[in-house]
Protein backbone atom coordinates (compact mmCIF):
# COMPACT_ATOMS: atom_id res chain seq x y z
CA UNK A 1 0.00 0.00 0.00
CA UNK A 2 3.07 2.87 0.43
CA UNK A 3 4.21 3.58 -2.98
CA UNK A 4 7.86 2.59 -3.57
CA UNK A 5 9.40 6.01 -2.79
CA UNK A 6 8.31 5.89 0.46
CA UNK A 7 8.99 2.68 1.11
CA UNK A 8 12.63 2.90 -0.13
CA UNK A 9 12.52 6.36 1.59
CA UNK A 10 11.86 4.78 5.21
CA UNK A 11 14.37 1.88 4.31
CA UNK A 12 17.41 4.57 4.10
CA UNK A 13 16.54 6.76 6.74
CA UNK A 14 15.82 4.43 9.69
CA UNK A 15 19.53 3.56 9.23
CA UNK A 16 20.24 6.96 10.47
CA UNK A 17 21.25 7.52 14.01
CA UNK A 18 17.72 7.04 16.29
CA UNK A 19 15.49 7.12 13.55
CA UNK A 20 12.91 4.32 13.15
CA UNK A 21 10.66 2.97 10.38
CA UNK A 22 7.79 4.59 12.04
CA UNK A 23 9.32 8.29 12.40
CA UNK A 24 10.92 8.00 8.60
CA UNK A 25 7.51 7.31 7.42
CA UNK A 26 6.18 10.44 9.42
CA UNK A 27 9.04 12.35 7.87
CA UNK A 28 8.14 11.66 4.47
CA UNK A 29 4.70 12.72 4.84
CA UNK A 30 5.55 15.73 6.13
CA UNK A 31 8.15 16.17 2.95
CA UNK A 32 5.59 15.49 0.53
CA UNK A 33 3.17 17.28 2.23
CA UNK A 34 5.67 20.46 2.27
CA UNK A 35 6.17 20.14 -1.40
CA UNK A 36 8.29 19.81 -3.60
CA UNK A 37 10.34 22.84 -3.12
CA UNK A 38 10.77 21.69 0.36
CA UNK A 39 11.94 18.23 -0.92
CA UNK A 40 14.48 19.54 -3.25
CA UNK A 41 16.14 21.62 -0.04
CA UNK A 42 16.37 19.22 1.69
CA UNK A 43 18.11 16.49 -0.96
CA UNK A 44 20.47 19.76 -1.79
CA UNK A 45 21.11 19.93 1.62
CA UNK A 46 22.13 16.61 2.33
CA UNK A 47 23.92 16.27 -1.04
CA UNK A 48 26.08 19.38 0.13
CA UNK A 49 28.04 17.35 2.65
CA UNK A 50 29.68 15.78 -0.41
CA UNK A 51 32.03 19.13 -0.28
CA UNK A 52 33.34 19.01 3.12
CA UNK A 53 36.96 18.16 3.95
CA UNK A 54 38.64 16.16 6.36
CA UNK A 55 41.62 17.99 7.98
CA UNK A 56 44.90 16.54 7.46
CA UNK A 57 46.19 17.14 10.80
CA UNK A 58 43.50 16.38 12.97
CA UNK A 59 40.65 14.64 10.68
CA UNK A 60 38.03 16.93 11.79
CA UNK A 61 35.80 18.36 8.99
CA UNK A 62 35.96 21.32 7.51
CA UNK A 63 35.50 23.54 4.59
CA UNK A 64 38.48 25.92 4.55
CA UNK A 65 40.52 26.70 1.70
CA UNK A 66 43.72 24.69 2.67
CA UNK A 67 43.88 21.23 4.47
CA UNK A 68 43.69 22.38 8.14
CA UNK A 69 40.74 22.56 10.04
CA UNK A 70 39.79 25.93 11.72
CA UNK A 71 40.64 24.42 14.83
CA UNK A 72 44.03 23.08 13.88
CA UNK A 73 44.58 26.41 11.95
CA UNK A 74 44.00 28.74 14.84
CA UNK A 75 47.24 30.42 16.12
CA UNK A 76 45.54 30.61 19.53
CA UNK A 77 45.17 27.12 20.26
CA UNK A 78 47.88 25.53 22.06
CA UNK A 79 49.86 23.01 19.57
CA UNK A 80 51.34 20.86 22.21
CA UNK A 81 48.54 19.70 23.92
CA UNK A 82 46.15 17.59 22.72
CA UNK A 83 43.04 15.64 23.03
CA UNK A 84 42.16 12.32 21.52
CA UNK A 85 38.32 11.68 21.11
CA UNK A 86 36.07 9.09 19.60
CA UNK A 87 33.55 11.41 17.39
CA UNK A 88 32.90 14.53 16.05
CA UNK A 89 30.05 15.05 17.74
CA UNK A 90 32.05 14.94 21.27
CA UNK A 91 34.42 17.62 20.26
CA UNK A 92 31.54 19.64 19.54
CA UNK A 93 30.38 19.20 22.64
CA UNK A 94 34.00 20.09 24.53
CA UNK A 95 34.15 22.93 22.30
CA UNK A 96 30.92 24.05 23.78
CA UNK A 97 32.66 23.82 27.46
CA UNK A 98 35.20 26.77 26.20
CA UNK A 99 37.84 25.24 28.26
CA UNK A 100 39.90 23.14 26.56
CA UNK A 101 42.53 25.05 24.51
CA UNK A 102 44.43 22.61 22.51
CA UNK A 103 43.50 20.72 19.66
CA UNK A 104 42.25 17.30 18.46
CA UNK A 105 42.79 14.02 17.11
CA UNK A 106 40.10 12.05 16.01
CA UNK A 107 39.85 8.79 16.35
CA UNK A 108 36.67 7.48 14.37
CA UNK A 109 34.07 5.29 17.00
CA UNK A 110 36.00 2.34 19.40
CA UNK A 111 34.83 -0.91 18.75
CA UNK A 112 33.63 -2.85 21.39
CA UNK A 113 36.13 -5.23 21.21
CA UNK A 114 38.70 -3.08 22.52
CA UNK A 115 40.87 -3.35 19.76
CA UNK A 116 41.77 -0.40 17.21
CA UNK A 117 41.14 -0.90 13.59
CA UNK A 118 43.17 -0.28 10.86
CA UNK A 119 42.24 3.95 10.67
CA UNK A 120 42.61 4.31 14.57
CA UNK A 121 46.16 2.73 14.09
CA UNK A 122 47.41 4.63 11.36
CA UNK A 123 45.72 8.22 13.16
CA UNK A 124 47.48 7.36 16.05
CA UNK A 125 50.74 7.14 13.99
CA UNK A 126 49.97 10.19 12.03
CA UNK A 127 49.95 11.93 15.74
CA UNK A 128 53.31 10.36 16.83
CA UNK A 129 55.03 11.38 13.77
CA UNK A 130 53.33 15.25 14.00
CA UNK A 131 54.89 15.10 17.92
CA UNK A 132 58.54 13.89 16.50
CA UNK A 133 58.49 16.32 13.53
CA UNK A 134 57.11 19.51 15.51
CA UNK A 135 57.83 19.55 19.26
CA UNK A 136 61.31 19.75 21.35
CA UNK A 137 62.60 16.82 22.78
CA UNK A 138 59.82 14.72 20.61
CA UNK A 139 57.04 14.86 23.32
CA UNK A 140 53.79 17.09 23.36
CA UNK A 141 52.91 18.89 27.08
CA UNK A 142 49.70 17.02 27.50
CA UNK A 143 47.71 14.20 25.85
CA UNK A 144 43.91 13.76 27.04
CA UNK A 145 42.61 10.55 26.44
CA UNK A 146 38.65 12.08 25.82
CA UNK A 147 37.01 8.59 25.46
CA UNK A 148 34.07 7.55 27.12
CA UNK A 149 34.42 6.42 30.51
CA UNK A 150 32.84 3.22 29.75
CA UNK A 151 34.13 -0.16 30.08
CA UNK A 152 34.95 -0.39 26.54
CA UNK A 153 36.44 2.93 26.43
CA UNK A 154 38.37 2.05 29.77
CA UNK A 155 40.11 -0.94 27.43
CA UNK A 156 40.94 1.61 24.52
CA UNK A 157 42.19 3.81 26.78
CA UNK A 158 44.71 2.16 28.04
CA UNK A 159 45.91 0.74 24.76
CA UNK A 160 46.38 4.28 23.38
CA UNK A 161 47.82 5.50 26.58
CA UNK A 162 50.39 2.61 26.05
CA UNK A 163 50.78 3.77 22.48
CA UNK A 164 51.31 7.57 22.98
CA UNK A 165 52.80 7.54 26.60
CA UNK A 166 56.45 7.71 24.80
CA UNK A 167 55.29 10.91 23.24
CA UNK A 168 53.90 12.94 25.70
CA UNK A 169 55.25 14.37 29.22
CA UNK A 170 51.29 14.08 30.53
CA UNK A 171 48.65 11.70 29.99
CA UNK A 172 45.17 12.03 31.44
CA UNK A 173 41.65 11.29 31.09
CA UNK A 174 38.75 13.29 31.80
CA UNK A 175 37.43 13.56 35.26
CA UNK A 176 34.60 11.28 36.53
CA UNK A 177 32.15 12.46 39.06
CA UNK A 178 28.58 13.03 40.38
CA UNK A 179 27.16 14.72 36.52
CA UNK A 180 25.51 18.49 37.27
CA UNK A 181 22.08 17.64 38.57
CA UNK A 182 22.32 14.10 39.68
CA UNK A 183 22.08 12.77 42.59
CA UNK A 184 24.39 10.53 45.04
CA UNK A 185 22.13 8.21 46.30
CA UNK A 186 21.65 6.87 42.51
CA UNK A 187 25.39 7.34 41.52
CA UNK A 188 26.65 3.85 41.26
CA UNK A 189 29.24 3.10 43.91
CA UNK A 190 32.70 4.02 41.07
CA UNK A 191 31.27 7.50 39.73
CA UNK A 192 31.01 8.33 43.51
CA UNK A 193 34.31 6.90 44.44
CA UNK A 194 35.57 8.62 41.83
CA UNK A 195 33.85 12.20 42.81
CA UNK A 196 35.71 11.76 46.18
CA UNK A 197 38.96 11.32 44.22
CA UNK A 198 38.39 14.40 42.29
CA UNK A 199 37.09 16.41 45.10
CA UNK A 200 37.72 19.93 45.34
CA UNK B 1 33.53 25.95 14.20
CA UNK B 2 30.94 23.93 12.75
CA UNK B 3 31.04 23.97 8.53
CA UNK B 4 28.45 25.93 6.65
CA UNK B 5 27.16 22.38 5.33
CA UNK B 6 26.81 21.28 8.51
CA UNK B 7 24.79 23.83 10.27
CA UNK B 8 22.44 24.02 7.29
CA UNK B 9 21.84 20.68 7.22
CA UNK B 10 21.35 20.90 11.17
CA UNK B 11 18.99 23.53 10.39
CA UNK B 12 16.83 22.28 7.66
CA UNK B 13 16.48 18.43 9.29
CA UNK B 14 15.94 19.67 12.28
CA UNK B 15 12.17 21.13 11.18
CA UNK B 16 11.44 17.45 10.58
CA UNK B 17 9.03 15.84 13.17
CA UNK B 18 10.77 14.81 16.46
CA UNK B 19 14.64 15.46 14.91
CA UNK B 20 16.68 17.98 17.39
CA UNK B 21 19.57 19.72 16.40
CA UNK B 22 21.81 17.76 18.10
CA UNK B 23 20.14 14.80 16.53
CA UNK B 24 20.60 16.49 12.94
CA UNK B 25 23.89 17.21 14.03
CA UNK B 26 24.82 13.54 14.62
CA UNK B 27 23.07 12.49 11.51
CA UNK B 28 25.01 14.57 9.39
CA UNK B 29 28.68 13.20 10.49
CA UNK B 30 27.26 9.66 10.33
CA UNK B 31 26.95 10.71 6.74
CA UNK B 32 29.60 12.36 6.21
CA UNK B 33 31.79 9.64 7.69
CA UNK B 34 29.68 6.51 5.45
CA UNK B 35 31.15 8.47 2.16
CA UNK B 36 30.09 10.24 -0.70
CA UNK B 37 27.57 7.19 -2.60
CA UNK B 38 26.12 7.31 0.98
CA UNK B 39 25.00 10.87 1.18
CA UNK B 40 24.26 10.52 -2.76
CA UNK B 41 21.59 7.51 -2.14
CA UNK B 42 20.20 9.54 0.99
CA UNK B 43 19.81 12.79 -1.43
CA UNK B 44 18.49 10.78 -4.22
CA UNK B 45 15.99 8.64 -1.92
CA UNK B 46 14.21 12.30 -0.82
CA UNK B 47 14.41 13.61 -4.36
CA UNK B 48 12.49 10.72 -5.66
CA UNK B 49 9.71 11.61 -3.29
CA UNK B 50 8.51 14.32 -5.80
CA UNK B 51 7.27 11.51 -7.83
CA UNK B 52 4.53 10.31 -5.74
CA UNK B 53 1.00 11.42 -6.86
CA UNK B 54 -2.07 12.36 -5.34
CA UNK B 55 -4.65 10.04 -5.66
CA UNK B 56 -7.50 11.97 -6.97
CA UNK B 57 -10.28 10.42 -5.01
CA UNK B 58 -8.92 9.95 -1.37
CA UNK B 59 -5.66 12.20 -1.56
CA UNK B 60 -3.80 9.61 -0.25
CA UNK B 61 -0.04 9.47 -2.60
CA UNK B 62 0.29 6.93 -4.74
CA UNK B 63 2.42 5.69 -7.95
CA UNK B 64 -0.03 4.33 -9.90
CA UNK B 65 -0.24 4.83 -13.82
CA UNK B 66 -4.21 6.16 -13.25
CA UNK B 67 -4.99 8.79 -10.86
CA UNK B 68 -6.17 6.98 -8.28
CA UNK B 69 -4.52 5.10 -5.62
CA UNK B 70 -4.14 1.43 -5.00
CA UNK B 71 -6.71 1.10 -2.34
CA UNK B 72 -9.17 3.33 -4.49
CA UNK B 73 -8.33 1.26 -7.32
CA UNK B 74 -9.10 -1.73 -6.25
CA UNK B 75 -12.35 -3.63 -6.70
CA UNK B 76 -12.65 -5.46 -3.97
CA UNK B 77 -12.88 -2.50 -0.94
CA UNK B 78 -16.18 -1.36 -0.04
CA UNK B 79 -16.97 1.69 -2.06
CA UNK B 80 -19.79 2.86 -0.05
CA UNK B 81 -18.44 2.82 3.50
CA UNK B 82 -15.62 5.78 3.78
CA UNK B 83 -13.18 6.21 6.63
CA UNK B 84 -12.29 9.92 7.08
CA UNK B 85 -8.78 10.46 8.41
CA UNK B 86 -6.07 13.43 9.24
CA UNK B 87 -3.14 11.86 8.14
CA UNK B 88 -1.78 9.26 5.52
CA UNK B 89 0.07 7.84 8.88
CA UNK B 90 -3.66 7.00 9.85
CA UNK B 91 -4.50 5.58 6.78
CA UNK B 92 -1.29 3.30 7.49
CA UNK B 93 -1.85 2.43 10.96
CA UNK B 94 -5.48 1.55 10.14
CA UNK B 95 -4.92 -0.79 6.92
CA UNK B 96 -2.35 -2.70 9.22
CA UNK B 97 -5.50 -3.93 11.49
CA UNK B 98 -6.79 -5.55 8.34
CA UNK B 99 -10.50 -4.54 9.52
CA UNK B 100 -11.52 -2.11 7.40
CA UNK B 101 -12.33 -2.84 3.84
CA UNK B 102 -14.00 0.40 2.96
CA UNK B 103 -12.29 3.25 1.89
CA UNK B 104 -10.40 6.74 2.70
CA UNK B 105 -11.09 10.08 2.39
CA UNK B 106 -7.40 12.56 3.80
CA UNK B 107 -8.50 15.49 5.33
CA UNK B 108 -4.76 16.55 6.43
CA UNK B 109 -3.93 17.61 10.03
CA UNK B 110 -7.38 19.12 12.07
CA UNK B 111 -6.24 22.69 13.25
CA UNK B 112 -6.67 22.79 17.23
CA UNK B 113 -9.30 26.01 16.80
CA UNK B 114 -11.64 23.46 15.59
CA UNK B 115 -11.99 25.45 12.33
CA UNK B 116 -11.73 23.49 8.97
CA UNK B 117 -9.19 25.20 6.91
CA UNK B 118 -10.30 25.69 2.99
CA UNK B 119 -8.53 22.61 1.50
CA UNK B 120 -10.40 20.38 3.89
CA UNK B 121 -13.69 21.81 3.53
CA UNK B 122 -12.72 21.21 -0.07
CA UNK B 123 -11.70 17.84 0.39
CA UNK B 124 -15.56 17.64 2.48
CA UNK B 125 -17.00 18.82 -0.90
CA UNK B 126 -15.56 16.84 -3.11
CA UNK B 127 -16.76 13.44 -0.96
CA UNK B 128 -20.12 14.82 -1.22
CA UNK B 129 -20.45 15.04 -4.85
CA UNK B 130 -18.98 11.66 -5.21
CA UNK B 131 -21.69 10.22 -2.98
CA UNK B 132 -24.19 12.09 -4.96
CA UNK B 133 -22.95 11.10 -8.29
CA UNK B 134 -21.82 7.16 -7.16
CA UNK B 135 -24.18 6.30 -4.83
CA UNK B 136 -27.99 4.81 -5.52
CA UNK B 137 -30.12 7.40 -2.90
CA UNK B 138 -27.00 9.56 -2.59
CA UNK B 139 -25.76 8.03 0.37
CA UNK B 140 -22.66 6.30 1.34
CA UNK B 141 -23.40 2.89 3.42
CA UNK B 142 -21.30 4.26 6.55
CA UNK B 143 -18.69 6.84 6.95
CA UNK B 144 -16.18 6.57 9.74
CA UNK B 145 -14.86 10.13 11.50
CA UNK B 146 -11.46 8.28 12.19
CA UNK B 147 -9.69 11.76 13.64
CA UNK B 148 -7.98 11.57 17.05
CA UNK B 149 -10.15 10.77 20.45
CA UNK B 150 -9.00 14.28 21.41
CA UNK B 151 -11.14 17.54 22.63
CA UNK B 152 -10.24 19.27 19.02
CA UNK B 153 -10.48 15.91 17.46
CA UNK B 154 -13.70 15.75 19.10
CA UNK B 155 -14.96 19.35 18.06
CA UNK B 156 -13.78 19.03 14.46
CA UNK B 157 -15.57 15.54 14.61
CA UNK B 158 -18.80 17.50 15.61
CA UNK B 159 -18.36 19.83 12.31
CA UNK B 160 -17.51 17.26 10.17
CA UNK B 161 -20.72 15.20 11.48
CA UNK B 162 -23.02 17.88 10.78
CA UNK B 163 -21.33 18.37 6.82
CA UNK B 164 -21.60 14.74 6.05
CA UNK B 165 -24.90 13.52 7.71
CA UNK B 166 -27.41 14.89 4.77
CA UNK B 167 -24.77 12.21 2.89
CA UNK B 168 -24.39 8.57 4.59
CA UNK B 169 -26.47 6.10 5.92
CA UNK B 170 -24.69 5.77 8.96
CA UNK B 171 -22.06 8.16 10.66
CA UNK B 172 -19.74 7.02 13.50
CA UNK B 173 -16.69 6.92 14.78
CA UNK B 174 -13.70 4.62 16.28
CA UNK B 175 -14.53 3.06 19.80
CA UNK B 176 -13.00 4.29 22.53
CA UNK B 177 -11.52 2.30 25.62
CA UNK B 178 -8.88 1.64 27.66
CA UNK B 179 -5.98 0.07 24.88
CA UNK B 180 -4.55 -3.36 25.25
CA UNK B 181 -2.00 -3.65 27.71
CA UNK B 182 -2.73 -0.52 29.49
CA UNK B 183 -4.34 -0.32 33.32
CA UNK B 184 -7.38 0.14 34.62
CA UNK B 185 -6.36 2.02 37.65
CA UNK B 186 -4.42 4.87 34.93
CA UNK B 187 -6.78 4.95 32.57
CA UNK B 188 -8.86 8.30 33.06
CA UNK B 189 -12.15 8.79 33.76
CA UNK B 190 -13.61 9.89 30.19
CA UNK B 191 -11.60 6.27 28.81
CA UNK B 192 -13.29 4.15 31.28
CA UNK B 193 -16.64 5.30 30.93
CA UNK B 194 -16.63 4.54 27.55
CA UNK B 195 -14.75 1.07 27.95
CA UNK B 196 -17.99 0.20 30.14
CA UNK B 197 -20.42 1.40 27.39
CA UNK B 198 -18.25 -0.28 24.28
CA UNK B 199 -18.07 -3.63 26.69
CA UNK B 200 -18.52 -7.02 24.68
Amino acid sequence: MLPEPIKKFAEIFSTLPSIGNRQAIRIAFKLINGGKAKIDELAKTISDLRYLKTCSRCFFVHMERDNLCSICSNPNRQQNVIAIIEKETDLISLERTKKFKGRYLVLGELSKTGILDTVQKLRLNHLKDLIKKEFDSAKAEEIIIAVNPTTYGDINASIITKELAPFTKKISRLGRGIPTGGEIEFADEETLASSIDSRS
